[in-house]
């Protein structure tokens, strides 16, 4: 079977229906919420508690998702969090398919936090080539295609074009604002790894902390594809991930990469690729590894080019850290 | 010298300025945000710095609230972030005082990050009694005064009252949002201290954890007033902080009461509180002592009142971590 060919007007007809689709589920989510938060109101034991209902909306919005899909592109393939076995990898292939995470930060949706969002990823050819990002409760929308550009459209207003100011140079980790998660791996083994190592991200090596980098500060949003929208917009710096899903990060890869940012995996991807020619690619091994380091554009500067200055910043962050295990 | 009464219509009135001076100020805040970031794609060693700039944009709105407050209330007393020697604990007095932050989350405005509000509260007979946060950059604003409740209003909406939905029963800290931040004080003993704390909270007992409380997660969105304000929002159960000043959490304090949340100090002061009469009340000690948490309203159960559950989740976070040294 052979794969149709996406030309960049084909892509830009399927942004306009990625836009409007994801227009459509942020609704869906804001009744969600509300659904949620009525459900709290009334009886503490009544059965149908806000965990049942974030998992209905999430199955809502995927089952939505999925149907406006395959009227419109019925050939596309389809990656959702809700059609996958917990644990396993999505296996790709070249043609077109969505790889969608319909509700983006549901520990934040339960609790409404206002950093939730659908994430509308397209993958090609093995691939990121399209993204959509929509976070209905603060009405925020990046979109991006792959050799096109990126954007955010705030409220009613126009596309600005990302990042949102000309990239900075970058001296080192201590000049960054850096975004971690703590993520849902528990074990004594995962958090004491975490959180040294974000200890030794904000310590002071003059104050005591070996190793320690003195970043400006550590954020934490508790949604990876907003993560990788910040970082793409440069409101963050630098935004490590380990144990999210390609359907978390697809379409941030594409937003991130389209405003200069770099995009690579664990410290053995990072270290393996980093002299070649495809370092920057993210191979099918990198979107479905779960481990994941984005960094902002960065100015060049006398000597150094932008993408040499991210691969220091990459270098010196994973010298900092260890690698910590998914389970 | 004796004290004027302020009345509550009295309030109402220093309300309705304190939401204009808090929009006027939004709006330099953006201005100084454009001037960071065009800066920033200037000669990078070009004189004028995004920090300077910052410590520019700070005393200009700290300079128009000062003038502001003098033509409008001139009996009112002022305390206020740039006004103030570093280190020193404002004393306080019977009269009404302003108590500002011009510009809370300076890092995330240095950074581009849109977490970044202008803080003001009103100290009465040494109580905090109005207060007006607004993040113009999300075009939120929070406002409460004491007896009368407290209300966001996003955009060009109407206000609604805090908390968003009615409070809901909390069982233990493993059904929180708990709102950390890594702060200024990046010494050897704090950040052990407080990797070990944010550990213990996201651990899990049953894979190893010791003192594990396997929190739904944990977030840093680096401005203690909107941690006050989400808190009061409901959008996050509870925040801890450690280290940072009075003008800080002045208005987030009022704002987080009259949502039905309850504040206190640190491990000692809520020790000798919990039993008596008083607990709850921001005395001057607890006002200006740098170490605050804040708890969402709980929803009263068979058995237990809202503010007994609140008291309990208090003493759990509590018994969970260590008393963190300021610098």
């Amino acid at each position: 079977m052979s794969v149709p060919e996406l030309t960049p007007s084909d892509l830009q007809s399927i942004l306009k229906f990625t836009v409007d689709l994801a227009r459509t589920s942020g609704r869906l989510i804001l009744e969600g919420s509300e659904a949620i938060q009525a459900a709290s109101e009334s009886d503490v034991n009544e059965k149908k508690n806000s965990v049942d209902l974030v998992t209905e909306y999430d199955v809502r919005v995927e089952e939505l998702v999925k149907k406006e899909i395959k009227a419109q592109y019925p050939a596309f393939k389809f990656i959702g969090e809700e059609s996958y076995a917990a644990g396993s990898r999505p296996a790709l292939t070249d043609e077109p398919t969505f790889c969608v995470d319909p509700i983006d930060g549901t520990t934040n949706f339960v609790h409404g936090f206002p950093f939730v969002c659908i994430s509308l990823g397209l993958i090609y050819k093995r691939r990121p080539v399209l993204g959509v990002i929509y976070n209905p409760f603060l009405d925020q929308l990046y979109t991006g295609i792959k050799g096109q550009g990126s954007y955010l459209t705030s409220r009613s207003g126009s596309p600005r074009k990302l990042p949102l100011s000309s990239p900075k140079p970058w001296t080192s980790l201590s000049q960054g604002l850096l975004a971690v998660e703590w993520g849902s791996d528990r074990s004594e083994k995962t958090i004491t790894s975490k959180s040294n190592a974000f200890g030794r991200l904000a310590g002071n090596p003059a104050q005591g902390v070996t190793g320690g980098k003195m970043a400006h500060s550590l954020r934490s949003v508790g949604s990876a594809a907003l993560n990788f929208a910040l970082v793409a917009q440069g409101g963050l710096d630098l935004y490590w991930e380990i144990g999210c899903w390609a359907w978390d990060v697809c379409a941030g890869i594409v937003i991130a990469e389209e405003a200069g940012g770099l995009v690579t995996g664990p410290h053995d991807a990072f270290e393996a690729t980093v002299s070649s020619d495809e370092f920057g690619d993210v191979t099918e091994e990198i979107l479905t590894g779960r481990k994941y380091l984005v960094v902002r554009a960065i100015a060049g500067t006398q000597g150094e080019t932008g993408i040499d200055a991210q691969k220091r910043i990459i270098k010196e962050f994973y010298d900092t850290v260890e690698d910590v295990p998914t389970n």
